[in-house]
């Protein structure tokens, strides 16, 4: 398949930088595209390379040229059409014009990461869907209706009070977190919690920050963008190994003790004790990302490990899972001799966070419709968990599923390594998304011995098929 | 007036540091205070000082005083006695017991920093009671309504491209800016602006970065957290000293051309195009905060310096002036070949603004309803600058008015230097909030030669007795 394009386009002269400081592939693709348009080496009418082509060509993921062909489009460079490709468009937005960039048609959004395949088991996302527009709309005009002028103005930095004094009551009631109002700090989702940790510490030089390999790479990337020393350590079957977390000698360690993220094991009793025992007898800081705790299917959850040490772990919970990432809703719960570094952090990355969408929040939470909605969507979770449980069983009955217990991910384990771009492939094939495991490590293999599969966004008829078409397209790599 | 509560409560021994790294003073006496409270320093029922004597004790500013303890009352640690003073709280919260942070009661907001004086001549604000409440609630509905469930997901970092398409042209229109839609990062208000672009410089070393003295501290202390090495350069009647600026070789150069912040000196023409020459022939990158270009009284606006040289300025916007600081939305406009390191900033900032207030504000301008709102909050503003002008003629006939032809501020100069401490707390003693000019130098002196007096805040009448107040307070310190 990776030849049928070859000749039906021009050739590109696109060079791609990679590694540290380097922008995003997807980037440097349109700003490529772009550049050749703008100093006509592609011309009006001219047809681009299918996208599989150019993807291979620059050996990225067929995605981000699709991506990058989708932004072109919508800015106006590129147009699609039908059956025949993308081709650069015939009347072109003038290029020095200012007025003409308002002319550009707003286009519809380019689709987000997993609406492009049909399906896509994409872990970061729960059910867009679900996002209860309605609620949140009231919420928000109950807000517009009640708060004073001044809630307008520049206000504390850790966010607006309700929200916090809210949050307080339900992290202790749901989670069992130990803290006062005044220690939660409002964030624009967990990538700012976590950039404002990092840079919290920095004025006492680069932090040493472990993180749990197998982890989320582009948790990596923000702690090692805000200054961080990243350093993996090895999770087994029953977490992240203390012992070589303790060695690492970390400022701060990152870990994700509910639901191992991606691999969804439970961090063990006996090294919850061990993380908090050593927590306290050095100066380093424990993060606790609480990312989908609300997800607990079969048993009660597990209280966060913030509530065995409050004076040496940070919590982070937030909303992305719960409603949606589009809120950037977040909190962290900052162990009192850090508050104010914390907080500082805060004030000189942005002053603070918006105020309407905190005060509808805290109006949901105190409501009770938010607990109305976790358990609902947790509900409908179950379902989809259930599905994928099943449908493995039917048809990967070699393979293993783990950490379905919680969470809007699974990890599948294979009976023996596949390639992973070959599966991944395969799997596109068949309008599948999937992940490897392998590219969760913190030194990736090109073979992999599982698969992460979220099934937050798809309906049950749509993890049952596309378990089933992930079998064929594994039967045709493995 | 200073001694007036010297007896009348325990002495509290609370050490503030100050200088580079040190948290808000604010914060330290919150801290403090709490912390004299946990230990037992100070029991139930126990009076604290009055706040002027406190503020005296630590020689810092009385609102800092006021505002920890309103913090705390909120927080239920104090309590305010209408008529005899401030007490520690007789039934305080449990210290220990975590679900009693839920059960400290949602006390209404603190006051903001302009609320709590009759007559606050706070530069900072526009109206926070014309806030468009209505019109913003059915924006955010529709919103709700008519946005596809992706974008709820993670979006661009650069943020939502409706909001950046109807910016490009709202920006060509009334500013001259010259951009596409992709060169747009929305932030969280200038603050995160100013940090972006600092941080996407940093890999390359520490940026030099030019500010205009005088300046927002404010702005200086976002500067220099992110990484900058600050310089400040006079400002002189035609604007910033074009030759300082080019002398102090900067990285970056952030400059207020339509209105100095504070002083309201329009730049001169030919310095604006000898910033443009310099920055066209150096790599450094001008960046031009058009922070309350949208109040300009008497003649037409100049248009954006960005518009003299796109690819050497970067232009930043808010609607901190027009709508409201809490909305925290900010546009920067970002030169192509800095465009990536800016977004990548974004993106491991916070992975991007959320969506619905950004969506909102997008139907606003496309609406024509932002227009709307600003024209009206400018033939407001209008009246009371010149209810300002006319009744500094009237109260301070030696005084001479500078930077009144645009914002939401202007400088009076005074006909002979005063002590600024003096003058603050003679204003105070008036129900008078003042900014002294020598606050916002970067050698700041005990004397000042003009007032800062922000008129945003304050209807027509309150700008005429405010004045009046003015007037007699520097008669007394004069």
């Amino acid at each position: 398949m990776r030849d049928d394009g070859a000749n039906s386009g021009p050739e590109l002269l696109l060079t791609l930088r990679r590694g540290a400081g380097a922008p995003a592939l997807g980037i440097q693709v349109e700003d490529g595209l772009r550049e050749a348009i703008r100093a006509g080496r592609l011309r009006s009418g001219d047809r681009l390379p299918p996208s599989r082509t150019l993807a291979h060509d620059l050996a990225v993921a067929r995605r981000t040229v699709v991506g990058a062909y989708e932004q072109l489009v919508a800015e106006g460079w590129l147009e699609a059409r039908t059956g025949s490709g993308t081709f650069v468009r015939r009347a072109l937005p003038g290029l020095a014009v200012p007025a003409s960039a308002a002319v550009v048609p707003a286009a519809p959004e380019a689709p987000a990461g997993p609406g492009r395949l049909r399906y896509h088991f994409f872990p970061g996302h729960p059910d867009l869907s679900a996002f209860p527009r309605a609620e949140w709309g009231r919420a928000v005009r109950a807000a517009l209706r009640d708060l004073p002028d001044s809630a307008f103005g520049y206000g504390d930095p850790r966010g607006h009070r309700e929200l916090r004094v809210a949050l307080a009551g339900h992290l202790a009631r749901t989670r069992g977190v130990v803290c006062r109002p005044r220690q939660i700090v409002i964030c624009q989702g967990a990538v700012q919690a976590l950039a404002l940790l990092v840079r919290s510490h920095a004025e006492r030089g680069a932090p040493r920050v472990v993180v749990e390999d197998p982890y989320l790479p582009e948790h990596r990337d923000v702690l090692a963008h805000a200054g961080a020393d990243v350093v993996p350590v090895p999770v087994d079957g029953l977490g992240i190994r203390d012992e070589s977390l303790v060695a690492a000698r970390p400022d701060i360690a990152l870990v994700t003790p509910a639901h191992q993220c991606p691999t969804g094991v439970v961090l063990a009793a006996g090294r919850r004790a061990a993380i908090c025992r050593w927590a306290q007898e050095s100066t380093a800081l424990v993060v606790e990302d609480d990312y989908d705790a609300e997800y607990r299917y079969d048993r009660a959850p597990v209280a966060a490990v913030q509530s065995l040490a409050p004076d040496q772990v940070a919590y982070l919970g937030s909303t992305s899972k719960t409603l949606a990432p589009g809120i950037r809703l977040a909190w962290l719960v900052v162990p009192e001799d850090r508050l104010e570094r914390v907080v500082a952090a805060k004030r000189y990355a942005d002053a603070g966070s918006p105020v309407l969408e905190q005060a509808a929040l805290a109006r949901l939470i105190t409501s009770g419709a938010y607990d109305r909605h976790v358990r609902a969507a947790r509900r409908r979770q179950r379902e989809r968990r259930d599905a994928l449980v099943a449908a493995v069983g039917e048809h990967l009955p070699d393979a293993r599923i783990e950490g379905a217990a919680a969470g809007l991910h699974a990890v599948v384990r294979l009976a023996r390594p596949v390639g992973a771009r070959e599966l991944v492939a395969a799997a596109r094939e068949r309008e599948v998304g999937v992940h490897p495991l392998s590219e969760y490590r913190a030194d990736p293999s090109p073979e992999t011995t599982g698969v992460v599969l979220g099934y937050g966004a798809l309906a049950v008829p749509a993890v049952r098929e596309g378990v089933r078409r992930l079998a064929a397209a594994l039967s045709e790599v493995g």
